[in-house]
């Protein structure tokens, strides 16, 4: 079975939205194990509309139709459709009470083209709204069936998990299992990972697998279609060792945990708790932290040393030091994580300077960085020289520091 | 003229990334004066991404495909565009070179199926991409000109403004001028601004407005279009007057200049310098401000109070101040500025605290959140209470922040 979503809204083909319940509704169908194979969006516009219905419901089993289901002119889903199957439009009393009840709730008085909103296609299935007034609807076209969903994420979300989704899998009759792994992988690029799974990426049919990169990280989706629970899982096992006997070196985990999340949960069974001391990465780690519900038992909190006299009056890095090795320099990211461990009293401390640009410093070029990690016992200064904006500098510093406090973490 | 972005990979399809370029390319197309009819994306499937390309260059006069450029078996654009103009595959030697450098320039080995990258369609007009490795490429197909652009957003958006958009500027030979001026507001809902501002929407024909909300800040897009600068200009000059007298009170200025850029520059030219004691936002203000190249002369750093305890020890809350008052008060905000301003010996500080939640805190519902500012003579306590997400309420509570420091400098 295939699908296809058409979006529908001048407000996207203007620029004005992005279009969020494609990747959504995508995302639900690949659960199903419904490929998508097209995203259409098309604007207010009754022949475009028409043409772009026409040829979804000729190539694709499932249309997914989003937005233009409003009370205003501009919307004009429901009536396209209904001129297309020949079909009447005409009253939803459920529908109509939705409204009539939404509106005394609010002891609003209901502007009269609400009730265009209750007039549904005849004969049609109805998914019924709870977080607003148009109802969704699925109509027969020829051999593909057409859903039409609100546009508004905030009603579209609730309306597929509980109408739409038990409707596809009653209709699909699903007897096979999709079973889906996330491989995670740092610090290796997508072509080289790409190079060394070359024949693997050729040869796949079942189970499959796909590669995702973003800012460092990268993530491979193998997916599995069959019958029987225990074989889907053993391919892919197999397909996973297969994986890792290659590029093993790079890999952090399983699954759609960010790195930050593993550093903080490891933290936690640990019973370790981190600081500190960010000269290039301006605070952002200590934000990345601090996006982590629950971080507060781990992380009291770090300091952000910005000028090399925060580096000296807060945290006491001699100024001779500062002098004879500068501040982008292993000796100086060594102790900034030492005195900042100190300050904060922490068990760890990580620490990070060096060169975000645009210019140079200290004759050392822009993405220069070294990172430092201290026990008080045990510790470590890693350098990296990264490409690219200072924005995407900071951000893959951070990165690198979350990997390498991750390992260090690991081997204790 | 009107276009169709047309944008390829499987993972658009997957849902695992949200077609934020379509959005991006069609608001520029819009301020060119370019109708945008679809948006559609396909996978990566020869036939399918051939009988789209074809169905595009068919009915649309422009076409712009993102994605599908890269080095990996899946990326197929160039392949199947050459192929759907009888056109070959050759190599660029700019193209190649900047491969090279890359690879050279950052000391690591060339994997080979990079050099797939410097192929381009023969005969098509090459956009340089200094932010990675794919060129970007024009080829006439029909009557229809057909512009390819590399999918990551760091690419594509550089690439865009800096080559695709004067490529397109010249290829419509565009007499008349079009000039587009943001108001940016703060503080204030889209639909307050919406309602205020009700006729102007109604009867907008040349200049048109058009909103955009983003995380508390409103901007609108004032466009005019005509031949003449100074009309086109003084147009502009009376729909700003208008909206400023009616909604003038949540201006915060002129231009795409982000709050957190405006608040740099405000210290900047007035020679002041800023710490910050983040409890709540752990970090995010600070590396608000250091995404801003030039902030080391007004900003020498900052703390991340998450904990009780750094509060007591490192900025030296009074135990007692905290076990009376709370740490989700307006006493410890003014404490925290105070004290950090002490610590990093700065002309201003500014302090976060309060519950970003999920989780209640000292009775506090999450969103309270208390904003100190002081220079030493003048302090200020802002007390909000913002809805939504731990990340949204951060996010919220840093934009604040700038905000009130901007008005804090503005009334010095």
């Amino acid at each position: 079975m295939n699908a296809e979503i058409v979006a529908i809204g001048s407000e996207l083909l203007l620029g004005q939205i992005v279009n969020s319940n494609a990747s959504h509704i995508s995302k639900e169908l690949s659960y199903l194990g419904i490929d998508v194979y097209h995203h259409v969006a098309v604007g207010d516009n009754p022949d475009r509309l028409r043409d772009v219905l026409k040829q979804a419901a000729a190539r694709s089993d499932l249309v997914i139709c989003t937005g233009g289901l409003g009370p205003t002119k501009d919307d004009l889903t429901k009536e396209i459709l209904a001129g297309l199957t020949g079909r009447d439009l005409v009253y939803d009393e459920e529908t109509e009470q939705n409204i009539i009840d939404y509106y005394q709730k609010w002891n609003r008085v209901m502007p009269e083209n609400n009730r265009k909103q209750a007039m549904v296609i005849k004969g049609s299935e109805i998914l019924p709204n709870h977080h607003g007034l148009s109802c969704g609807m699925v109509v027969p076209v020829g051999k593909s069936q057409v859903m039409l969903l609100p546009g508004p994420p905030n009603e579209l979300i609730p309306m597929f998990r509980d109408f739409a989704l038990p409707y596809l899998k009653t209709m699909l009759n699903v007897t096979e299992e999709i079973e889906s792994r996330v491989l995670r992988f740092f610090d290796i690029g997508e072509s080289m990972l790409a190079e060394k799974l070359d024949d693997l990426f050729e040869a796949q049919t079942n189970p499959t697998m796909a590669p995702l990169a973003s800012m460092g990280e990268v993530m491979l989706r193998l997916t599995v279609k069959g019958e029987d629970t225990e074989k889907n899982r053993a391919a892919l096992d197999e397909l996973q060792d297969t994986i890792l006997d290659r590029i093993g070196d790079y890999f952090i985990g399983i699954g759609e945990t960010p790195l930050v999340r593993q550093v903080v949960e490891l933290l936690q069974s640990r019973k370790k708790t981190v600081t500190a001391a960010e000269s290039l990465t301006g605070g952002l780690f200590s934000s990345a932290l601090t996006s982590v519900q629950g971080v507060s038992s781990v992380f009291p909190g770090s300091i952000v040393c910005y000028s090399n006299q925060v580096k000296e009056t807060v945290l006491s890095v001699p100024e001779e030091l500062i002098q004879s090795e500068g501040v982008v320099s292993e000796a100086c990211a060594r102790k900034l994580a030492e005195n900042s461990r100190r300050l904060f009293n922490t068990d760890i401390a990580i620490s990070f300077t060096g060169v975000a640009g645009p210019d140079e410093l200290e004759g050392h070029p822009p993405g220069t960085v070294f990172i430092s990690i201290t026990d008080g016992k045990r510790d470590e200064v890693h350098r990296l020289q990264l490409a690219g904006s200072r924005e995407n500098i900071q951000d893959r510093t951070v990165k690198y520091g979350c990997f390498y406090l991750r390992t260090f973490l690991l081997n204790e």
